[in-house]
C-alpha cells in the first residue's frame, strides 16, 4: 500500500467530532461581521437556510443558533415537554442515556427501553413498547448512538411509533448523520431534528441545527427564552433572528451545505458508507474485531484482540499524528472509535488503515 | 474636520454589538480544529483562561462555552435559583425586563425596582429595597443597560446590598462593560458576571464568558445539564470542557483578551471613556440632545430635536455606510444608540462624527 499523501505537518482529526475542517470553510469564515438585523444578513441566512432545507429533506424551518449538540437535543425536550408528560426514550449508549438524565430533570414520566451498549432497538420492539404507555406524547430517538457506532432504523421506528399515536412528537438526535447517511425530515415524518456544526456539517463546534414541524411548533411550551426553540422559530417566522447571531459560524456552515449541495447527497452517502465498508473489511483483515451492530456509516467501533487499545490509540496519535478516539464510560480503554465523517477528502482514512496496518504488524511481531 | 482615513469598500459598525472584529481575530480564527480533549486544547485553554481572568479581575473561573449573552444571564439564573426563591431585580430598560420574564418562567419569587427608560438605580435605593424582602436569596444586576446606555455603580450597589445580606448571590450582565469599563469581579465580590463575545470582546458573537465565584458555585442547584453553569464549573474544575468545545471561537477571544492585556485595561478604559465625552460633546455642539442618563462609556444614546432619527441613521448608512442601531421597544423610531466599543482603532468614530456633521448641516438647511 501506497503512503497516502497527507500533509505531515499537520494531525489528522479522525475522531467523531470535532472533525478537520476544509480550507474553505475557514476561509468562509475570514469575512467582516455583518450585523443581524441587516438587509444583507437576511439574504443570506435565507440563503443558508435554503441549503440547511436541502441536508435535512425539509420543507420547515430550520432553526440555526449558537450551542452543543446536547444543548439542542435537551432544548428540544425542555421546548416541547413538561412536567409529567409521559415520554419514551430507547437507550443503547452514552447519548441516548443523556437524554434520559435530562427527561429526569424536567420532571417528564419517563418510559423507557435499554438495550445493552453495541445493540439497537427494532421498529417493532418499540412499537410494542409504546402501546404499553398511556398518553404517551413524545419519544426521543438517536439516530446514531456515537458512542457504540450502532444506528437505528430511524424511519421504520417513526413509521411503526406513528401507527400508535399519530400525534406523537418524534425528536431525533441527527448529530453524527445529517448530511452524511439517507435523512428525509419530511417524508419521514420527524418532528424535531438536531444536527450539530462539527459533526457531519464540516464545521468547527459552536452551532445547531435543528428543524421543527409544524406538529412541533404547534407544540411548543408557552415559554420564551433563550434556552427553548420556541422563540427563535417566532422570530424566523418573521426574518427575525431573536439574539446575536453567530454570523462567523454560519458563514462557514453556508459554505459547507453548499459544498454538500454541490456534491449531492446521494454521492455524500455513498462515499461515507464505502468509506466505513473499506475501514470495516481491513480492520477485519488485519484481526480486528469490529464492536456493535455496526448497522451506520458514521462511524466504525473496533479492537484488536491481544492490543491494548489505549496503547494503539497513543501510537497513532505519536507516531502518525492520527487522531481517534477512545470509547466512553463502561467501555473505556476497550474500544477506539474512528470517524468516517468530516473533510476526508485528502487520503485521511486510508493514512489510518496504513497506519494501522504497520503499527498491528509490528505490535503482533512484538 | 479632515475626512478620516477609513476603507470605503466596507461598512464601518457602530451598533452596540455586533462590533467590526480586527483583522487578527479573523485571522487566529483560521487555524484547523484541535481536539478539545487534546493536550494541545488544555494548554490553549489555560492561556485562555488567564486572559479572561485579567478581563474579569479575578482569581475565580471564567467558563467559557456556546451562547448568546442572554443565554448566559438566563442559565445564571437558572443554575442558582429554585422556584420560591426571592429575588429582586431592578427594571430600567429592555434587557433587566428580560431578566424579569426569566424570573417569571422560573417560578422565582421577584421582586422588582423599577426605573424609567434612562434612569438608574442607586446603590441606596436598592439597598432599600432589599432590606423589604425577607429571605433574599439573589439580586440580578444590569451594569449597562444597553437599550438605554445607562449605567449602574455596580461596584456600589454591590457593596450596599451586601450590607442586607453578605450571603446575597449578586449575577451581573456585564455583557456591554466587561473589559471596556473599570469591572473587578474579585474586589467588588461579585458571584457571577456574563460577557459576550460580540459586543465588549472583539469577536462575532456565538460565546459567552461566565465568571463564577465559590459562594455561586457552592449555590448552584443540582441540576447537570448544557443550559446550566453547574456541569462546565465541574469539569473545568478537572481541566475538561463537558461538550465539544467551540475552539474556533475561543482562538478569535484569546487573541482579543491577549491584545487588551497588551495594550492594558486603564489604557483602553481610557480611550473608551475619552471616546464617548467626544461624542457627546460633539452631539450636543451639532445641536443634538444626549438621551438617558449618560453615566457609561459604552454607548451614546442621542437625537436631534427636529430631524427623523430613523431617516438620519438611513442616511449614515446609505451615504457613509456607517450602521448605527436604532432605540427599542418604546424609545423604537425615537433615539439612535451608537457604541464606543468593539474594533474603533482606525478613525471610525471620527468617520461618524463627520458624517453626522454633513448630515445635521444638510438636514438643517432643507
Amino acid at each position: 500500500m501506497p503512503v497516502p499523501m497527507v500533509d505531515s505537518t499537520s494531525r489528522i482529526l479522525l475522531t467523531p467530532g470535532p472533525v478537520a475542517v476544509p480550507d474553505f470553510v475557514l476561509e468562509a469564515m475570514r469575512h467582516q461581521v455583518i450585523h443581524h438585523r441587516s438587509a444583507e444578513f437576511r439574504s443570506f441566512f435565507a440563503e443558508l437556510q435554503n441549503g440547511l432545507q436541502y441536508v435535512f429533506q425539509t420543507q420547515n424551518q430550520v432553526l440555526a443558533l449558537p450551542g452543543s449538540g446536547s444543548f439542542g437535543v435537551e432544548t428540544g425536550m425542555r421546548s416541547l415537554f413538561q412536567p409529567g408528560d409521559s415520554i419514551l426514550i430507547p437507550v443503547y449508549g452514552k447519548f441516548s442515556a443523556r437524554w434520559v438524565a435530562m427527561a429526569r430533570t424536567l420532571g417528564l414520566d419517563l418510559h423507557t427501553l435499554e438495550k445493552p451498549w453495541g445493540e439497537f432497538p427494532t421498529a417493532v420492539e418499540l412499537k410494542e413498547k409504546a402501546q404499553t404507555i398511556p398518553h404517551l406524547k413524545g419519544v426521543i430517538l438517536t439516530h446514531c448512538e456515537t458512542s457504540t457506532g450502532v444506528n437505528i432504523d430511524l424511519e421504520d421506528c417513526v413509521s411503526k411509533l406513528r401507527q400508535v399515536s399519530q400525534e406523537l412528537l418524534v425528536v431525533a438526535d441527527v448529530i453524527s448523520t445529517a448530511g452524511i447517511v439517507p435523512l428525509y425530515f419530511d417524508a419521514w415524518k420527524l418532528d424535531l431534528a438536531v444536527a450539530a456544526s462539527q459533526k457531519t456539517l464540516l464545521n468547527p463546534a459552536g452551532t445547531i441545527y435543528v428543524a421543527v414541524s409544524d406538529r412541533a411548533k404547534g407544540n411548543f411550551t408557552s415559554e420564551r427564552h433563550a434556552a427553548h426553540f420556541g422563540i427563535y422559530a417566532d422570530e424566523l417566522a418573521r426574518g427575525n433572528f431573536p439574539y446575536t447571531a453567530p454570523v462567523q459560524l454560519f458563514y462557514g456552515v453556508k459554505a459547507a451545505v453548499e459544498f454538500l449541495r454541490q456534491k449531492s447527497l446521494p454521492v455524500v452517502w455513498n462515499e461515507v458508507h464505502q468509506r466505513a465498508r473499506k475501514v470495516r473489511a481491513e480492520i477485519v483483515r488485519l484481526g480486528g474485531e469490529l464492536v456493535g451492530a455496526c448497522n451506520g456509516d458514521s462511524l466504525t467501533v473496533f479492537h484488536f484482540p491481544g492490543i491494548n487499545s489505549d496503547v494503539l490509540k497513543q501510537l497513532l496519535s505519536e507516531e502518525y499524528q492520527i487522531e481517534v478516539s477512545g470509547a466512553q464510560d463502561g467501555w473505556k480503554g476497550k474500544y477506539l472509535r474512528v470517524a468516517h465523517f468530516g473533510w476526508l477528502e485528502n487520503g485521511e482514512t486510508e493514512a489510518f488503515l496504513h497506519a494501522l496496518q504497520q503499527l498491528i504488524t509490528d505490535l503482533k511481531d512484538e
